[in-house]
Formats: C-alpha cells, sequence, structure tokens
C-alpha cells in the first residue's frame, strides 16, 4: 500500500509515539495535582508546549493548546465576538478551509478573490480591507492545493493599514490570523517575522497525535475563551490537560523542524518524478485554464465540457497540474484529469494499493463539489477530476515510479470505458 | 510510592493502551476519507462511540465525542445560550466541580443547597425550580466528597415540573443534566431510567487518556456547537475525530464496568479498613459537625478554632470522615484533620511514598479554600485540614496498612509539631 494523502492525515511517528507513551500511565497525573511526580508531569507539558512554540519563534506562554485546527480557529475567531455582524468584520479567503469558512460564518464575514493558482488576489484584498474589518484570516497554505499565500506581504498591507487608522483617528483593531495546519512540517514560520497575531497548529498533520492544536496568540490579543471551566491555559481553554498529546506534538515537530530542508528536496524530487511521468504519457499543462479531454462515441452528459474541448486531438488524455507551480508546498500534487470521475480514480487507484483523495477529508465535503476549487474558477469537468496527491513520511522515491504507473493505466483505463 | 489521588487522573489501563496503540501509527487513516483501510477507521470509530453509548444505555448516535468533561460541560450548557442571563434559567449545586459552575456563571446561575454530607437539598430544590428554569445540573458524585446524588429523585420532580408545566400552558422546556466523569467507572448509569437529557462522560478518570470525553444528547435537546468546522458529529463538535482516544475511551469504559461489582466490593474493604484503622487511632466522626483538635501550649493564630474545641481532652487528635456515609462512591474516603494544615500533611505524606491531594486539582483551585467543603458548612479550620484519598485501580488491599500507618504517623507528628 502506498499511502499519498498525508494532507488528510499522517501517522504518529515513531519517536512521537515513543515520547507520549509513559505519558498514558506512567507520569499519568494530573498536572494540577500538588505532589512533586504531578509537579514533573506539569514541567514536561509546559517544556513540550514552550518546543511547539520555539518552532515557530513564539514563547510557551503565547500558545493555548487546543483539540485541534478547528477549536484554535474558532478560538481565534473570537476577537470579533460581540460585534454585529451585520456589518463583515472578518476577511478571509474564498479558497480557506472548510472550518476557517464555518467558523467565520456566524460573525459576518467577506471572501477576499484568490486567483486560478490559489493566490491571495493582494489588490482585492485591499480593496475589501475597510475599517470595519477587525481579523484577517489567511492560510499558511491551502489544503487541496498546497498553494503557500505571500504572509509577509499580508501583514505588511495590514501593518500600513493599521497606520492609516491611527492617522484618521480610528481606534477599530486590526488582528492577522493564519491557519499552519498543512505548512507546518514544510515551511519556517516566525511569527513575529510574519507579523502574525493568532496562529493556528495542529498535531495530526505534522507526525502528532489527532485531537491536539495550539493557537498563537500575540500579546494584547483580546480572545475569550469557548469554554469555561478550571481555568487552565490562562483560563482560555479550560480542562484538564492533554499531556501526552502535547509530549507527541512537540516531539513530532521538532523532527519535522529538524529534517525541514531535507523533506522538502525530497519531496520536491518526488513530485518532479511524477508531474514528468504523468507528464510524459498525458498531454499536460501547468494551468486550469486549458482544455478537457476529447471524449469521442456517444456524449457525455456533463455540460460542463465546452465545445472548444473537442478541437484536441482525438483520445488525448490531459492531465492538469493544479496549484501555484513557485509557492507551494513540497509534498503536494493536485492534478484534474478533467472530465474524468475523480471518485471512480481514487476507487481503482486503491484497487492497485495507491492511496489519493479526491481533497479534503471531512464530513461537510461529502458528495459535494470542491469550494476551493470552484472557487479558483475550475470548471465543473476539471472538478470533479481532481486529485489530491499529499507525500509525507511513509513516502520514498521508489514509489513514485509505481505510482505514475498506476495513475497511467487507471486513467487510461477509464479513458477507454468511457470511449467504449 | 502508593498513588490516592484517582479522582484527580487515572492511568490510562493496560487493555485500553494497547487498544488505542494501532490508532496511532498503522490505523492512522482520516475517518473522512474515501479509501477503505479509512473507512474501516471510521467503523472501529463508531463502533468504540457505541460501546461508550452502550454503556449508559444509550445509542452511539447520541454522543458527541469531545476534548474531555469540562468541553462536555459547556456544550450542554448552550442549551441555556440566547436566553437572558438577568433571569435565571440554570439551577446547579452549590456543591458542584469548577467547571459547571464556571460553565453556568454567564447564563444566570441559581445555586441549590447541600446538606452537611454534599447531598442535594431537595426542598430547596424544589422551591428555586421556577417556570425560567430551563436546565438543571446535578452531577451523579461529587468529585471531593464521592457524594452520590439521588438523580431518579431528581428526575421525577423535574418531570412532575415539566407535567405541571403542561397544564399551566408553561411552554418553557425543563432539561437534566448530570456530569458523570466520577461516577461513570464505578455506578450502573443507564440515562433513560435516570431520566437524564444530557450526560457528561469523561476517558480521564475511569482509565482511558486525558484529552476525551462525551456529551450524552438525548433526543431532539437543543444543543448548540460551541466550535464550526467540518461538521463532524453531526455537526456538534466539528475536527477530525480523535480516533485513539476514542477506542482507549471505550475500551477503559468496558473494562471499569465489567468488573463494577468487583471493585466496587475491593475499593469499600479498603476504605473501612482504612477508616477502622484510623479511627483506632484518633478520635473519629463520620459528621462533619463534631469539635476540631485540641491544642496546647501556644495558642493557634487560626481564628477559624472555636473556643469550645478546648473542651476536648487535650491531645487527642481529631478525624473526621467526610461525605455521605450511605451514598457514597465506594473508592472516595475524603476526611479532616480539623486544625491541621493539608498541604502540610500532603507533603509529609508524599515524604513517606503516599500521594494524596487536598481535593480538586485544577488551576482554579490553586491556593484557594474548597467552595465544595465550604458550601456544606465545614469550618475554616474543619477546611484546612481536608485530604481526599481516592482509590483506583494502582491500589491493592496490602497498601491500607501502610497508607493508615503513614497517615497516623504524619498526622501524630503534625499535632506534636502544633504542641510543640
Amino acid at each position: 500500500m502506498i499511502y499519498l494523502d498525508h494532507a488528510a492525515a499522517t501517522p504518529v511517528n515513531r519517536s512521537a509515539l515513543a515520547a507520549m507513551l509513559p505519558y498514558f500511565d506512567k507520569q499519568f497525573f494530573n498536572p494540577s495535582a500538588p505532589y512533586l511526580p504531578a509537579k514533573h508531569v506539569r514541567e514536561d507539558y509546559q517544556s513540550a508546549k514552550a518546543a511547539i512554540a520555539h518552532a515557530i519563534g513564539a514563547k510557551g506562554t503565547d500558545l493555548v493548546i487546543t483539540a485541534g485546527a478547528t477549536e484554535s480557529i474558532n478560538l481565534a475567531f473570537t476577537v470579533v465576538a460581540g460585534l454585529d455582524p451585520a456589518t463583515p468584520h472578518l476577511l478571509t479567503l474564498a479558497t480557506e478551509h472548510t472550518a476557517v469558512l464555518s467558523a467565520a460564518k456566524p460573525y459576518g464575514c467577506e471572501l477576499i478573490k484568490a486567483d486560478h493558482t490559489g493566490l491571495i488576489d493582494l489588490a482585492d484584498f485591499r480593496a475589501k480591507l475597510t475599517d470595519d474589518i477587525v481579523l484577517v484570516s489567511v492560510s499558511l497554505a491551502n489544503n487541496e492545493l498546497g498553494t503557500i499565500q505571500p504572509l509577509a506581504e499580508i501583514s505588511e498591507i495590514i501593518r500600513l493599514a493599521r497606520q492609516d487608522r491611527l492617522a484618521h483617528g480610528i481606534t477599530t483593531p486590526l488582528y492577522l490570523h493564519s491557519d499552519a495546519s498543512q505548512a507546518l512540517n514544510l515551511l519556517d514560520i516566525n511569527v513575529s517575522r510574519l507579523g502574525i497575531d493568532l496562529l493556528t497548529l495542529n498535531a495530526a498533520k505534522c507526525g502528532g497525535p489527532k485531537g491536539v492544536g495550539a493557537l498563537y496568540i500575540a500579546h494584547g490579543v483580546p480572545v475569550h475563551p469557548l469554554s469555561l471551566g478550571g481555568g487552565q491555559e490562562r483560563g482560555l481553554r479550560s480542562g484538564t490537560e492533554n499531556v501526552p498529546g502535547v509530549i507527541g506534538f512537540a516531539t513530532a515537530l521538532a523532527d519535522a523542524k529538524k529534517h525541514l530542508n531535507g523533506n522538502r528536496k525530497k519531496y520536491t524530487e518526488m513530485v518532479e518524478l511524477l508531474k514528468k511521468e504523468l507528464g510524459g504519457a498525458f498531454s499536460a499543462s501547468a494551468r486550469s485554464s486549458l482544455v478537457a479531454p476529447v471524449v469521442t462515441g456517444r456524449p457525455r452528459s456533463s455540460s460542463a465540457v465546452a465545445p472548444h474541448d473537442l478541437t484536441k486531438v482525438e483520445n488525448a488524455p490531459q492531465v492538469i497540474f493544479l496549484g501555484n507551480p513557485k509557492h507551494h508546498l513540497a509534498n503536494f500534487l493536485p492534478l484534474s484529469f478533467p472530465g474524468l470521475d475523480a471518485e471512480r480514480l481514487v476507487y481503482k487507484l486503491e484497487e492497485q494499493g495507491i492511496l489519493v483523495s479526491t481533497g479534503a477529508a471531512c464530513a461537510a465535503n461529502k458528495a459535494t463539489k470542491s469550494h476551493v476549487l470552484a472557487a479558483i474558477g475550475l470548471s465543473d469537468a476539471e472538478i470533479a477530476g481532481s486529485l489530491r496527491i499529499s507525500l509525507g513520511s511513509t513516502n520514498t522515491i521508489d514509489q513514485m515510479p509505481i505510482v505514475a504507473r498506476a495513475l497511467i493505466d487507471v486513467v487510461s483505463a477509464e479513458i477507454a470505458r468511457q470511449n467504449h
């Protein structure tokens, strides 16, 4: 089995699991208990938090540990709680993860456009950054495309907007939140350098355990707790601390950071190999503006295939490499075989022992078309034929020819089936 | 080391940990992913949920998995969200856990009295159950005293109140929430039989992992999500499912349920042995109304020791067994050595290898006196001298004479030190 869906879930890496184990049954004490073994657990917990924070250029006390990215995002968005949702105070990108869009919705939210590669439209951002906006939320890297957003430019625009407000006596604050779920183990992140006020982290996407996340909160950003209770995490997130989870998160993140450059190089090589093989077999393009594959025989029912599709050479299956060729996570290869049914491709690839996905894995995305791919202007046929390959710790370069071969076989068979 | 603070934290039991392990690094898939191994993970997750639900007489679809009891309680309390907090709509017991009291506060909350054993004052409850009340929250068993509340009687009162409202054309709904964190592994709970609408469960108190809990929600109870996102848990709790955590919870709970009667018997025997030994060494009482220990020599500074304390025989250290002698969790032995400093006792007992606590372990309770013991009418001296012994899987009957000996030695030494 070759697993190519690390953007959906990663196995807990060996060192992280080994680090966690003693905290389940030996150092299991409640970190708030008064005896020494419990105090040691508290110290270990705080060291782990400090290590996680260190990886993003912050201090342990800047982090609030949560149950995952979704909770972190919702916690971040409380900075606009209490404001009238009739006027949008929150600005986010149309291509954000469902967790961001769902959490943003009740607050009244304006969407920034993205270009066909998934990059934020900075002109549109500037235009929509009115004086009512309190929070801007832009993910570090998109979860379906792997497109990396220009956070430094975004935060510079925000800095200028703050200055402008100040100059005009406008006291409305302005904060920048970024969901770094997908990027944490592939990019070197420094919150101060990037000018980020709130950063969402997720253990389960970088070799840590599920059910653990964190929110970095810059000093003075007025976040409100989602839950009240025993006052843990500076009162911002009550409940007995998930000690093994945080230990595992810290260990996995340290491991990812240590191999950052090596991994980036390795994944780039793998992705290039895949693209070369697929590009050799199919008519390839790096843009989403090209035509869909030709269909001969009986006409296809999909109205999304425009007449000009038929101008292509017959039986030349087409692959489109999605995302941004320059600003993308090294381990992402989002692609589309327009006109094919990606769900069938997933199924057929699985028969060959290859696991890929059609996009984000969450309950809300079942049987609906990707809002991300729609937002970057892909046609229905391109969306229906899109796959997300995301590499990770389980992959080796030797697997890539096998993957390419399987993809070529499966796609060719599907084309043949359609043309039958 | 003898650990006597299972109410604060339990080690993950061996079978639970073994059951969890494969889900960290082998069956690590995102339960929402489209390929078969992920679907198997989803099935396993749902089976585990069904098993947890089964243990309380419910169905898996009645449960929402959370990150622990605090989140479950906060989720339960959303049934009164949106109502005007100026009029209390929530009724809870003065002796509830800090998580309950803190979560209740913003909603406007009336407190029901408890008697000196921690039992709910049913007359006070009836009096305060006005037609404005929408939610009643009473824990199954108190976390400091182990006192078990008469949930069946409480739900009968609620049933009659509902009938009464109906008869008078009052449409305000009325729900019963119970926090079963401490009771889950010691009582046989059936939500239908007990007439409970919302039940908070906690994995970490019954041999499962930290960071996992659940809320049972009876059909039609209008709970609102605390976080929005990918729509997991029927949209009530978004975020990728904590699969290993839920597998561990289910396994631990099944194990606890299997040994329910045996454990109850075992703990009862241990507690009786301790009480007998301590009662033999000290002047014992089962009530909190008795006098504090005598202090000779220089007068103590604590104003909490009333003059009548001095009527006792000199140098007769006193132990008071707290809680309800009849309705209590078998593994709880809350006790007080009035006039002594329990924090010193904890420290001195730790030197003897015995770990106990002074009460609830959470950030909010540090360096403050127990609100639970204050609510049942204990004097400051009684509160200051109170310890909570809570037995669990790590304890054996053979440890009890050692514990009793250490307690007697430490308490005697403290008395001697005070009298010096």
